[in-house]
């Protein structure tokens, strides 16, 4: 896509459509999108429903052979293809070897998470070392906050977003209740100025400012689940240094989704899902991320024998041996079925980079809001007509691959009419159908025949 | 096996032999008591490797096609054979369905642990509501002592074997230093009598007595990994009731392997592994109970989404609905492959009961006992022969059914020798085989087998 750099993504279609001599929302303008794009091969590594596989899906409306329109990564990625195979071959290792796959075979398991770590950190933009697979992310975020957060008399507060995930709201919430503070008190929620949807990193830098002194922690996600809003996680974490704060991200939306240099950024501590862009199937192992620099001084509060070092943890003498880093918060040994499809979507992001993904996904997105808002934008000359408003921020440095829509009609019946086209995406409570479109298995004529679905939808919502 | 009520496993074996005019270690007694072991089809359940299949098999000194002896589901279960099935099955639905499986399908993936909680309880002599699936053990230990473990300047104490196992030792230690306390002065580490290899429960009571006005939680196991001693539990909960501790057990060993019966003892808290006797794979899904009791007073110190009620999850207005008891100390959603081969296992489970497997349980171990004993006990008039030492407790009250083993000639040479001859056991430094028949899959004819191999391998290792 080279021929391509520099340009918006509308300044893109315009130029295909006229060298194409077609209109800028034909789907001539996708088919040549996705023959010029590197990373289509891509998508032949993973699992895609047909329509008719997808139980809403309404065949008198929708043709079912066809592939569906899975626009809903961000929720759970589709199935690699490798992963059945990498999960049989364990199933046949206990099988026929028991016990003795702890030590044998292509992932021994006793070791297995340890041997995608590099994988898993090139994703995130960290050093192996400074990533651990284990656990889920809301495991992984307690056990950060309780060696990050550190309340004192005078410095106790978190600050996050108002709209955090729930899961980061309960989290947050009990690890101050369990220093003995108050959330009232200790809880800093910061909320988008009136009438806007989404935060502006100023408002962010300046509230650090502001109250850092009496900030702990500043914890936000990475990419917003609900506005899909990209935070700016390198000016909030120099900003929060400067005020001596602490600075993690629950990265469950951006991981996988946009570049990530949690390293170079100096973020503290992150943490991950890997079912989401990271296609590693429901509940899968999820990640957290310790910068090194703390390698000498963060702590585990609490510790397992998995945290103790690997060449001596079976020696079973009792004195810890404690890992450097976020390897000696490692505390319980990984399940052997996750790691499989994990390994198996990880080898997929490692035929890429994050920067080519980001790159065809800047473009990507691009093209779905340059239909949405060339089909579906408020018209005043015609006051009847559905429109559709997007949450997410326009800039394309402030967003990932999902795009939030608000409707001007009951957001549930579009749903509706879209399932039954054979379209997975998925609703929010409470107002928002959540679009994300993903460059390492979603093409443009996806892109296309979302809108065209959701023109159909509308209309059918509308009478 | 009704014609043997009452009787030792000694006089078992001694009535069947003479009954068929045979010798007491005669293969025919073995087969006799398999042929009416009314558990006997479970074996079919579960996939048993060939001697072949073992890595270490040596097929010059052993045949190998037959089944080879495992006698290690101490360490790991076997596979039972539904496992691959519902695996299948989700991966399937992963791939067909995406992320509708989340609600549809058979063990829909938001609440599939949920739908395994009863049978998982049955194991465990709980009801459903006081047993959670999530995680892994240790993290769930150290969710459970952060609500259990209280610590106040003059009660501060954790009461703990000196050699519980490691991963339980980091955990107390670390809970202790993250209370501020000192683990020298506030962990209490109690070891058998000089000369003894295993805890008196009078012993254990005393030491509660004694010191139980400092002592905030008593936490054992269920039955010691390298002792295999079954602790009293009834006893232990109640002289820690008696002077206001909190009682709690790692049930690693215990769960699916005795009689267990958290909910009538009173024990406060528990926390157990599926891997071992509960077969779910390696790092499968852990457990957790607690209390029906402590409903209402006892809360989670770290908060999740998964903690919140079901019913009003997804509306995610950050307003927490915590669901009471164990169920609130849920975090993060759990892995549906983890939840596929519990699944399978705790449904043979569901064909039997724990009572019936522990009838077998104390035949089988008992025959082992009687085999060992009557070739390998120390012999003063042949001091040059190898001999055999269980240090496992006689008792059969005080012990599931692992033995574990201690020889007069080196013991890893003997570890070898077994598993050139297709035995799978485990060695646990310093000293001891653990051997574990399991009634669930072993007969009588593998613990038969396994004497025999025993006797060759202790000739091989003598010379
Ligand atoms: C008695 C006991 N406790 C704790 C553990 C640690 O288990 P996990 O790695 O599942 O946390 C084990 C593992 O074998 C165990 O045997
Ligand atoms: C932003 C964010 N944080 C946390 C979570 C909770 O994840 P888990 O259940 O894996 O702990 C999610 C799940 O969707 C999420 O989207």
């Amino acid at each position: 896509m080279d021929q391509f750099v520099g340009l918006t993504p509308r300044e893109t279609v315009e130029k295909v459509s006229s060298s194409l001599g077609c209109s800028p929302t034909s789907a001539a303008v996708a088919d040549h999108l996705d023959k010029q794009d590197p990373l289509r091969a891509l998508r032949g590594e993973f699992l895609l429903p047909t329509v008719a596989d997808l139980p809403p899906s309404d065949l008198s409306k929708v043709k079912g052979s066809q592939e569906c329109i899975y626009m809903v990564g961000n929720s759970l990625g589709l199935q690699p293809k490798k992963a059945r195979k990498y999960l049989e071959e364990e199933m046949e290792n206990w099988a026929k070897m028991g016990v003795h796959g702890h030590v044998l075979g292509p992932r021994p398991w006793a070791w297995a998470e340890n041997t995608i770590e590099e994988l898993m950190a090139n994703v995130v933009g960290a050093k192996t070392e400074e990533v651990a697979l284990m656990n889920g992310l809301t495991v992984n975020l307690h056990l950060l906050l309780l060696s990050f957060y550190k309340p004192t008399a005078t410095r106790h507060k978190i600050l996050l977003e108002d709209k955090a995930f729930p899961s980061d709201h309960y989290a947050v919430e009990s690890q101050i209740r369990l220093r003995g503070f108050d959330p009232q008190k200790s809880m800093l929620l910061i909320s988008p100025r009136p009438g806007e949807e989404t935060l502006r990193t100023e408002d962010i830098v300046r509230r650090i400012e502001e109250e850092g002194d009496s900030i702990a922690v500043v914890m936000f996600s990475g990419v917003q689940y609900y506005t899909g809003q990209l935070f700016n996680m390198a000016a909030i974490t120099e900003a929060g240094h400067r005020k001596g704060c602490f600075v993690g991200f629950d990265c469950a939306h951006a991981a996988g989704n946009v570049e990530l240099k949690l390293h170079d950024w100096g973020v503290d501590f992150a943490c991950w899902c890997s079912y989401k862009y990271i296609n590693s199937g429901a509940g899968g192992i999820a990640g957290a991320f310790i910068h090194e620099k703390h390698n000498d001084t963060v702590k585990p509060a609490l510790v397992g024998w998995w945290g103790h070092d690997l060449k001596t943890r079976f020696r079973m003498n009792n004195v810890l041996d404690l890992q450097p880093g976020v390897s000696g918060f490692r505390l319980s040994n990984q399940p052997i079925l996750l790691v499989c499809p994990l390994q198996a979507s990880l080898e997929v992001f490692n035929m890429t980079s994050m920067q080519e993904l980001r790159r065809k996904s800047l473009l990507l997105t691009g093209y779905l809001e340059f239909l949405i808002l060339h089909y579906f934008r408020e018209d005043a000359s015609q006051p009847h007509k559905a429109h559709v408003r997007i949450i997410t921020p326009s800039d394309p440095q402030q967003r990932g691959c999902q795009l939030s829509l608000c409707f001007s009609v009951p957001i549930r019946t579009v749903f509706q009419e879209m399932e039954k086209r054979g379209v997975a995406c998925d609703m929010r409570e409470p107002s928002v159908l959540r679009i994300a479109p993903v460059p390492l298995y979603n093409s443009f004529t996806d892109v296309h025949r979302f809108i065209e679905t959701l023109r159909d939808a509308l209309t059918a919502s509308s009478t």
